[in-house]
């Protein structure tokens, strides 16, 4: 699985407040243990908007990668702050933009810097008809972005298709209608990771950890190989360690074994 | 999900020993737990052998009988105990035969039994070459059994094939194998429930219990739709209750909510 850890959020409490006071102790230590804990990318969402947001990507750009070798998940709709970003990013591995959609606006914005940089990039299947309601229309619009992106050249590895997930409480079949999603899009496309920002599928309901961890799983078993999400949640990394031993994504699950010894499994 | 009470088994300590002293108490007692954290099924093994078997089976079924109104599932390879079952049940609903499989021997004993009775019946895809180890050998002997059942007159909703569970430790893909197996069985025989005693799967791994239930998800997602467990193990049965409404089996999440209200789901 490929972790995006997604705590360095602006629109966090207390992220909010570091980015505002630029304590770059908090930032740096934001960084540091989601790295240890296994993020594969750090994502960096300033929170703020316009010149401020271009100057705060670029303080948090600096800083994560002063304290990781991980690569950055440039997290913002802002083209002024994404070209920044790539502007100051020295980081060895490639980084992601995180996100894209079909909205309009959106797309104009972003495409031209993702096609420049040939970054990693988080696809959104979200056009300008707003939240995916009807069957297939999840899948239509994330055929009609991926082909866009690959038109434009990116290859399929490097697109992070994310499904869209809504809230279970609202709609009885939202689970079912992201797994079909996934399993149709990675028949399509092999190559292209999915990701996905679990935890709305428990909005308004009572244990969300519980159902997002589950999720998480039946995702997994459907082709979902990324997640947007929380590594020091120990139980939803404990949970997915075990569900790539299960699927088979585990040679001789040592992965399993290793995150048993060093603790991170829980008794 | 249909869950079938595994914890009267003669083969567990405390009730060999509360057979042995035919301790009423403990087994009502085991008896009513069960059926109060959602058993549909209470599971009766003696444990024991010959003349044994069949004077403990005809015990067991008695107490079980006046203590709940759930259906028993006499768990026996005996065809005497089994008979005897019959002969003194007296609940309402269809019991169950747990196991019938393709080994000459059991099928002979068993088989005559389970067509007189037009009971339930928990058929192991199990043959004379044992373990299934290759790519579709379960499926294969799953056929069939199931073949064999319908030809005798058993209706496919009377049937539940229990795919075979090897452990994960020995065998890296011992999961998905399972879980294609699950999905051809049901895709081949949709009325067929699929049920597994899952906890063979972490055989030898450590926290048996991550895995069991992440593997019980898995199963849920592919199309198992019964399982032979502890209905007492909360966290297992909280997990069930979140997948049933992660795969839109929970009209309205109510049973999850419920349960939550219960305060069978944790905080």
């Amino acid at each position: 699985m490929i972790i995006i850890g997604e705590l360095i959020n602006g629109t966090r409490k207390a992220v909010k407040q570091a980015i505002a006071d630029k304590n770059a102790e908090f930032i740096v230590d934001l960084a540091v243990k989601q790295a240890e804990a296994g993020a594969d990318f750090i994502d960096c969402n300033p929170g703020t908007t316009g010149e401020a947001e271009v100057a705060d990507m670029e303080w948090l750009v600096k800083l994560v990668q002063g304290a990781t070798d991980k690569p950055i998940a440039f997290d913002s709709p802002n083209p002024l702050a994404l070209r920044r970003a790539f502007e100051v990013y020295e980081g060895k591995q490639t980084p992601m933009i995180n996100s894209v959609t079909l909205e309009a606006e959106r797309i104009e914005n972003t495409l031209p810097v993702i096609v420049e940089s040939g970054a990693n990039c988080v696809a959104l299947a979200l056009g300008d008809d707003g939240m995916p309601c009807m069957a297939g229309q999840r899948e239509a619009t994330a055929r009609k972005l991926i082909d866009l992106l690959l038109e434009k050249g990116l290859p399929q590895e490097r697109i992070y298709l994310d499904p869209v997930i809504a809230p279970l409480g609202t709609d009885n079949s939202a689970g079912l209608q992201v797994v079909q999603a996934i399993q149709a899009i990675k028949a399509e496309y092999p190559q292209v990771h999915i990701t996905a920002g679990m935890s709305n599928i428990s909005y308004g309901l009572p244990v969300r950890k519980l159902l997002n961890r589950v999720f998480m799983t039946v995702c997994m078993a459907a082709g979902l190989d990324s997640a947007i999400c929380d590594p020091l949640n120990l139980d939803l990394m404990a949970e997915i360690t075990a569900a790539e031993a299960i699927l088979g994504r585990d040679e001789w699950c040592m992965n399993y074994i290793q995150a048993y010894r060093a603790g991170k499994l829980g008794e």
